[in-house]
């Protein structure tokens, strides 16, 4: 069950001006679901987006890039669930445009002013007819206030739908923002993408935009791990309609553009962090709080030494308090001429280790009382500096792997 | 169950002249087991190690490392399971020379010429006492035919003894090459070691040795990977007692030192591979075979990605062909400016992708038969050089979890 975390209803998912949603049952994977989205943007909306860095990206992904990098003015994104439309080769992307020419039609539009997402099972044919023909219902019931189907319509096998919306007073408006993700519930072991649509009717400059969703994404999606595996259909899109009628935000260094740019962060991270607590098996969310470093990579880095150790998650999902592992793994991090006697490790507020050992004042009863919690910080001070850096992960579990294991059993 | 391994037998162990080793049960975690190593070298022997790259290195591999550097004579190995002094600070330093005095001491030599190795618990001081008190019963029965119980009193949660002995004709002299290994059986999610010692009784110039452990390494113990935690205490040590009276070997690109060097990196594959076979909850054994890479390097990178992804390996438990996760971890492995268009992946002898997706020829009922073997061979071929590399695993079964969480219940 996921940790802490539970579907938003109607009520919570703000409509957002100038975003309209449709979604179909296209009988893509499954039948009787909802598994097909077009969200239609205003005219003059602005978007920007991050994509996977997996060279076998997935080939709406390529598309996205190409139609993104055209500063084409976007006019619409179309997701599918059920399929990744990945390692599908040459007749992936001719059905990735194909989708997109598809959507154009319906919507009057160009083709490269879409956006194509998929996700789903890699290395099947994406059923492009099954797509085409489920188009038309969405864009019948484009609506402003349908961002709850549209949650439940990508998911694969989140266990909950996953949304959140915030409001902010900017330049004398009031500005939405409303945002949505699916995570890699990796059920099937061969399902696994991160997607995420955040939308706000403020108007933002292109180039402010861009460095927002940077800013966004880097304490956000880049800070969450399940199991280490980078899909190959990962993205996050930031869209901007201008509807609000705020003055433009074009300055990064405005009091306009840090209200706007920290709300939408806040949406990113709770997205994110919902896709850890609905993480496949999860039991427990790990907050890695790793601090005093040389640089914020160095810190990064042991925070996913932490967070991919299997034999720490597991560990965690046994509330054991094996903490000589999670010195283990700092020392595996790669991290240069690590002065281990000056690092410091608290599990939650309890010190563990110090001087290259463990702190006198710890036992083994405080530690097992943080461990039996649900929500776990464990805090490295590495003493060599003042960069920062933290990532959330969750539990490895029984129902991990037996979830993977009697998948066709 | 460990995947196609049994434990040697008294008579599968050769002796190597100029070895003698000897055991207690010192009582250092529990009652009844060996537990403790006093290995003894004739004068004149010499020994080359390579350690953990791990920055919170256990305080016996500091120690050890200074002596080799120091150049001196070797005499003598002591191992410790049950507590692998690692995480333990000053003390701990302490500790591990006492160690050293103390078998200096019984075999009147100094205690520089003493290597120590410790296994077992981290971050839990060392009971010297118990040590010092088994050593006299280790030195009362050190004898040359006592290889299957040195390999007994190294296992921490391993399932089998592992030893290999192999014989080679060098220089017209009979070699014996014998060899003992000990893996990371991590169902105490805290204990983590892989420890090797390899010895032969050929004659072998310093220089030559540490070239030839090299070699050894990079093609054994350098290749596997459990679930991807590097230990505190991982040490592999080669020892040449020079008593089998061959000209001594020097020149390394000589025939004598080929015909070495193969059978040490033989018995150290062997070795290597058993701790793998009798991985935690191993139910099968995986070659990843990585070929047609521009240098070693990235090869390793796209073996280890594959290796380490926790997917694939509950995938391999399941016997489940979810081949396009494969193709995610090539994707994900690092390597730049990768032509997914050139990739091939086989599994076993079935060609299941090209062409940036599913072969056209692969059929799922194909890969489920390979799939459903013990051991499993991976291909991926780059096509953008000569370079190879394999790594060996295991996969990822529900008793990894079980017995991690069962641990204190």
């Amino acid at each position: 069950m996921p940790v802490n975390l539970h579907a938003p209803s109607q009520g919570d998912l703000r409509a957002v001006r100038g975003v309209r949603l449709g979604i179909a049952e296209a009988n893509i994977r499954k039948a009787q679901r909802k598994d097909l989205l077009v969200m239609q943007l205003a005219p003059g909306s602005r978007v920007a987006g991050v994509f996977t860095q997996n060279q076998f990206c997935a080939a709406p992904v390529v598309v996205c890039k190409e139609h993104l990098a055209a500063k084409n003015e976007i006019r619409a994104l179309v997701v599918n669930t059920g399929n990744a439309n990945a390692g599908t080769g040459e007749e992936g992307m001719r059905r990735a445009r194909e989708t997109c020419r598809k959507v154009a039609e319906l919507l009057d539009c160009d083709a490269k002013q879409i956006l194509p997402f998929s996700t789903g099972v890699i290395m099947e044919p994406l059923p492009i007819e099954r797509i085409v023909a489920g188009l038309p219902t969405c864009v019948d019931n484009l609506e402003e206030d349908n961002w709850l189907n549209a949650a439940q319509a990508i998911m694969t096998t989140d266990i909950v739908a996953k949304g959140v919306s915030r409001t902010a007073r900017i330049g004398g408006k009031e500005i939405t923002i409303t945002g949505i993700a699916k995570g890699s519930g990796m059920i099937h072991p061969n399902m696994a993408t991160m997607l995420g649509y955040i939308a706000t009717d403020a108007a933002v400059s292109q180039q402010a935009l861009s460095a927002m969703i940077c800013h966004a994404v880097n304490r956000s999606f880049n800070c969450i791990t399940v199991d280490g595996d980078t899909s190959t259909n990962d993205a996050l899109i930031l869209i901007a309609t201008g509807q609000a009628d705020n003055a433009e935000i074009a300055d990064e260094k405005s009091a306009d553009y840090a209200a706007l740019r920290d709300a939408v962060t806040e949406v990113a991270m709770l997205l994110a962090q919902a896709i850890v607590r609905d993480g496949e098996g999860a039991t427990k969310f790990m907050t890695l709080d790793i601090q005093g470093g040389r640089d914020e990579a160095e810190c990064r880095k042991i925070g996913y030494a932490i967070a991919h150790s299997p034999l720490i998650k597991t560990a965690f999902f046994a509330s054991d308090p094996n903490l000589g592992r999670i010195l283990a793994a700092i020392g595996y991090a790669g991290v240069d001429s690590l002065d281990v006697n000056r690092i410091k490790l608290y599990l939650g507020d309890v010190l563990v280790a110090e001087n290259g050992g463990r702190a006198p004042s710890y036992q083994e009863s405080d530690g097992q009382r943080v461990m039996k919690e649900a929500e776990i910080t464990v805090r490295v001070e590495l003493g060599r500096g003042a960069a920062q850096a933290t990532v959330w992960t969750c539990d490895l579990s029984y129902d991990y792997v037996k979830i993977n294991a009697d998948y066709r059993t």
